[in-house]
């Protein structure tokens, strides 16, 4: 039978022949996590993923339930949550001292893809309930870490993120939420937040509300912010939910698709009985919340991803299934072929296939970065690893989420007219996938922030740590014969995108900042087009040298040297006609007359 | 207030400023079409289309009901149904004689621009009609025409085409509908269609189904297939429908979009009672079928290009009215500003326009081809005409349906969060857009049709009327001096272009037969793209030498400049780069292994 949502093989090629993460295991941190310990969590996450989250897909596009404040996820939600919690899968890379297992992030993202991709709307809460748990662990104190962590890195309660209100969405700054100094120390909260996911539920007991308000008298925008954990249910002192705290959920908002995580209206202390407790420092709301904010993106680019990798495992399937008579099949009097013969299908299955693995490359890699500052002794290392985490955080959720949206369509164009139709997965894929470019920072938000303030962070030293590892890995392909001529187009590309990028940030620097950052967006799609590159060369370096040694892996390696050739050579080209595009710099956009635009 | 659906003054420009529309009036066939009348058609379109086509778009997502073989289309579609009927919309471009309001192609595709960007899922209905009445003129006889044709093009009775089959989709000659003939020259047909948009409702009296079946003992394939008229009811001598004629409807899709019109699953002759009749000659079937298809793919184009509009008309309203309090206003020390004024939405509202306005030249063009066509005295010109009417079909059909989705999703883009929401129109038209890429032949199917068919046909002289128009208007531009730069880069790209299509051509005709049919969307792609620029830079050299005449008109002159600045300069670099890889031409796609996609 076809894979669903992922290849396994190319999973465990990533893992254990791209990254080796078993090395990791050489630490003591990671001691337990062998190659069997690692094969048998994937295979866990996979089944379990597969046989309980994957039925909840089609089941969760009916969508959530709202009457009277209350929100009922669908009713099959309930068990499926109760035995991934029990698995203790929510906190998989997480301090062991507050419950998380304290595996490899690279190891952890592999379980995550087989669960998100098998129901991202099911696996946001969770999502969620671990960013919040995380920004505790991070910010919180003693106290609050003992009455809050376990119970949601456990999932026995949630945690969601309120930052968005109906006039400050992208523009946080503008937020209205206002904290009022209590005298026992806590604060009373009142406000109205919008687009909360997860903001009600009813799988848990308590839910935690990490909360971004304004103190009485602080100043306007983004330095006057102050973060809060607010509970739904106030916490006894035994640390049991308990009374109300005045949270209400107001509504749930009908969407185009993610139907089955309920995105919620709340009002906060609407009967001024709202209390929260500080997190952190009062007017460093921001700080902290950007942690979390740089996890969540991270996680919606996985998001994307996951979504991309079980749309093209479906297509791919239905491509070898669906027979049609004629057309191009080799050779053209054959007879009767399978679509996956057809040239333009298998242009756009090359093109699902690059990006796919491309981007599962791309977020291993970026847990194992993560896994390496968590191990490194120097402070050099550690910084030269964050600053990578740093530049990578936007690639991921900007480009990846922009590249899924697209292979998801992909994934509908192969299925053709049943494509459009409901009872196959892939439009509610596609549907449910467009939200990622919008939430956690708009992918236009991603692109500023790569140019912004990525590209001249630290003097530029980040965004040279990312360039050196790309011009590492062309050294590696030079290095393999065969592969070569790809490391030597990637290493082209490579001189133009340098060159772009110093122009770019040149202008961004001068009296051409806006044009310039009417060209965030094309840099942002070409930075990504090139790390796809570099991912998929560093694939087929591994690849190559292995060709011929046991034919049953003949197949996967050539298609890992296929697949680069088919990306390097046939979407580089369009990557350097973008970059020129950028180098050129036409200030039309900025120039145009807002009037001028007509309506 | 802002405009709705489209830019009426730029509807207005190309209709008498780019194309001189009301210059046809010259010649007898359009005498009364002078600039009043046409100015007076749009304008009674536009208010009947935003008063009461408008108010459906929301409703018509309910979508329609389907109990025990009847299909309910919404409630509130019936009313406007009739109004529409009764103001003899449904054949403006057609023959008097039969009902047709005999106006100009160019004048009607304005018309149906405001209607179909008012309701897709309303209009495709009439949309279906017309195509099923035009089949019904161009190859019915005059009994058949007497009976079928001014119910049809009155609207009385609707129309449909039944292509599909489960197992033949894009592959329509293995479709298994059998005709057997009956003594009375009649055929009894049984068979199951699916995918029939409109293939049972309730707005009418009778629904006529023209039906491609193979006559008993006919070849295999697609020589084999002959067409027939499927009435719902049949049709008595005295013109009135009788009795039920056997064509079941056994159910509708639940799609990702387009819900307000019923794509039906239909069972004829179930009871061996469904009585067609022939139309055309027997085995010609599909050539007749094609003309259909090619005005459908023509529609197709339209339906795409109406929804971009209105996803550009709310973007840009959306835009000017989303206030936020700071980034990259112009000075930044401003304060709150429109997002139109941050650069990368108005980079996306750019994009947005400048396919929108190349669109809409495009497809105007396509109708003045069509009139000129109607007009032409000589053979010769005429057959001109169809030819470049031939070429400009699949880019009409598969290009404009590509960008349109791709404007819907920058619509949805600029909306931030909010575009995710169904409160908000433009989620709807994102959805309603993504079957536009599918149906009529998918997008794969038009880039094969312009390069294995289009590109060669009649000894290449189509193709080469294509490109004299666009060097006509190269030079036009050229003698324009401030337009001149644009003009040169677009002729610079155009060179690269004639360059790549002989290269693809000739090795479509080689061995290389495979590698070329995986480069036939990136070339369409690429032809669209110079269609796009063709048009702007038309737009443009029309619109810069009224520069300074008239201050009120001086803001939507500079945009057109303007637009077409931003396009050829900031989008025609990336084609080259499309271009490039076409002519690098690299069969990793072909070359792949089955096997090793994976899975």
């Amino acid at each position: 039978m076809a894979q669903l949502i992922a290849d396994r093989r190319d999973v465990d090629f990533v893992l254990h022949e791209q990254f080796e993460v078993a090395e990791l295991a050489k630490n003591d941190a990671f001691a337990e996590f062998n190659r069997k310990t690692i094969d048998l969590i994937v295979t866990e996450a996979r089944n379990l993923a597969i046989k309980e989250v994957l039925p909840l897909q089609k089941i969760s596009d009916a969508g959530c339930e709202f009457d009277a404040g209350i929100v009922r996820v669908p009713e099959a939600y309930h068990k499926v949550y109760k035995t991934y919690c029990e698995g203790e899968w929510l906190a998989m890379s997480d301090s062991p001292e507050w419950g998380g297992q304290g595996m490899p992030k690279a190891v952890g993202l592999a379980a995550n893809e087989y669960f998100y991709g098998a129901c991202n709307s099911f696996m946001l809460f969770n999502m969620l309930t671990h960013g919040a748990a995380r920004l505790v662990e991070s910010f919180g104190t003693d106290e609050q870490k003992k009455v809050y962590l376990k119970n949601m890195y456990s999932g026995k309660w949630s945690g969601t993120m309120l930052l968005t209100e109906p006039d400050a969405g992208s523009d946080v700054g503008a937020l209205t939420t206002v904290a009022k100094r209590n005298p026992d120390g806590t604060y009373s909260i009142s406000g109205s937040k919008i687009f909360i996911s997860g903001g009600e539920q009813d799988m848990v007991e308590n839910i935690i509300h990490p909360t971004l308000a304004r103190i009485e008298g602080a100043p306007a925008g983004t330095r006057g912010i102050s973060l809060f954990l607010v509970p739904k249910y106030r916490v006894n002192p035994d640390g049991t939910p308990g009374e109300f705290n005045d949270v209400v959920c107001t509504g749930i908002e009908h969407k185009m698709g993610l139907h089955g995580n309920s995105t919620c209206s709340l009002t906060l202390g609407g009967k001024g009985q709202c209390i929260g407790t500080l997190i952190g420092e009062e007017n460093k709301g921001m700080a902290a919340m950007f942690q979390m904010m740089n996890e969540a993106r991270q996680m919606v680019g996985l998001q994307g991803f996951a979504n991309a990798t079980a749309s093209f495992t479906y297509a791919l399937d239905y491509a070898r299934q669906r027979i049609q008579t004629k057309h191009m099949t080799d050779p053209p009097e054959a007879g009767p072929a399978a679509i996956i013969r057809h040239p333009d299908v298998r242009r756009q299955l090359m093109l699902m296939k690059s990006y796919v693995e491309g981007m599962r490359s791309l977020i291993y890699f970026n847990g194992m970065v993560q896994d390496q500052h968590h191990l490194a002794d120097s402070a050099e290392e550690k910084e030269r690893l964050r600053n990578l985490e740093e530049v990578l955080t936007p690639i991921i959720k900007g480009y990846i989420t922009d590249k899924a949206f697209e292979v998801c369509s992909h994934g509908v164009q192969v299925y053709g007219g049943y494509g459009y139709i409901e009872e196959y997965p892939v439009a509610q894929l596609l549907r449910d996938t467009r939200i990622f470019q919008l939430y956690e920072g708009t992918n236009g938000i991603q692109s500023i922030d790569l140019v912004g303030r990525k590209m001249g962070m630290k003097k530029g030293t980040a965004f040279m740590a990312f360039l050196e590892e790309i011009r590492k890995t062309i050294e590696m392909g030079k290095a393999v014969p065969s592969v070569k001529p790809l490391a030597d187009n990637v290493e082209k590309l490579f001189t133009t995108y340098t060159e772009t990028a110093a122009i770019l940030g040149k202008a961004a620097g001068s009296e051409k900042v806006l044009d310039a950052f009417a060209f965030t967006h094309p840099f942002l799609e070409a930075t990504g087009d090139l790390t796809m590159a570099w991912m998929l060369l560093w694939r087929a370096a591994v690849a190559a040298p292995k060709i011929g040694q046991k034919k049953k892996d003949d197949l996967f390696y050539n298609g890992q040297v296929t697949t680069a050739r088919f990306f390097i050579n046939t979407q580089l080209p369009i990557t350097a006609g973008r970059l020129a595009a950028i180098q050129v710099m036409d200030g039309a956009a900025i120039a145009m007359e807002d009037a001028s635009f007509g309506g």
